[in-house]
């Protein structure tokens, strides 16, 4: 069994709204020394063993379904897990 | 300045039903090596140099602002940033 973390964020020319509203809430709050804030997902996947490769299988997803690669960038870590 | 990564994740006890649905698509698409699927947040943030302790200022921000500590664990990194 595998255990599969994959960081999606919003690519760098976009323009993250939910990230400047948090900002603007801490900045408000006394916390002026956040710069700069980007919201992603972080997902979590256990996957079975499988005979297919585990690193096209992820692409795959993330690809079809996990992220949109118009507008979001996204990194996996792959761990063993039992 | 420094880049801090949070991780905020739904506690274990509580169901995920984005995650689920999330797994079920999957499944639909032949993906059913999936067993597991949970989603969380990312906040990546550039923190100011500052006197006061980024870990306090961290955990601070994420249990007044960023996460539900009733119902969402986080952890978090701290680089050196330039």
């Amino acid at each position: 069994m595998k255990k599969v973390k994959i960081y999606v964020t919003l690519r760098e020319s976009i323009l993250d709204p939910q990230g400047s509203a948090v900002q603007g809430s801490l900045a408000k709050m006394g916390y002026g020394e956040v710069e700069d804030l980007r919201i992603g997902k972080y997902l979590e996947l256990t996957i079975k063993d499988t005979e297919r490769d585990i690193d096209t299988l992820v692409k795959e997803m993330c690809e079809k379904v996990l992220t949109n690669v118009v507008i979001e960038d996204y990194r996996y870590e792959v761990e063993e897990a039992n």
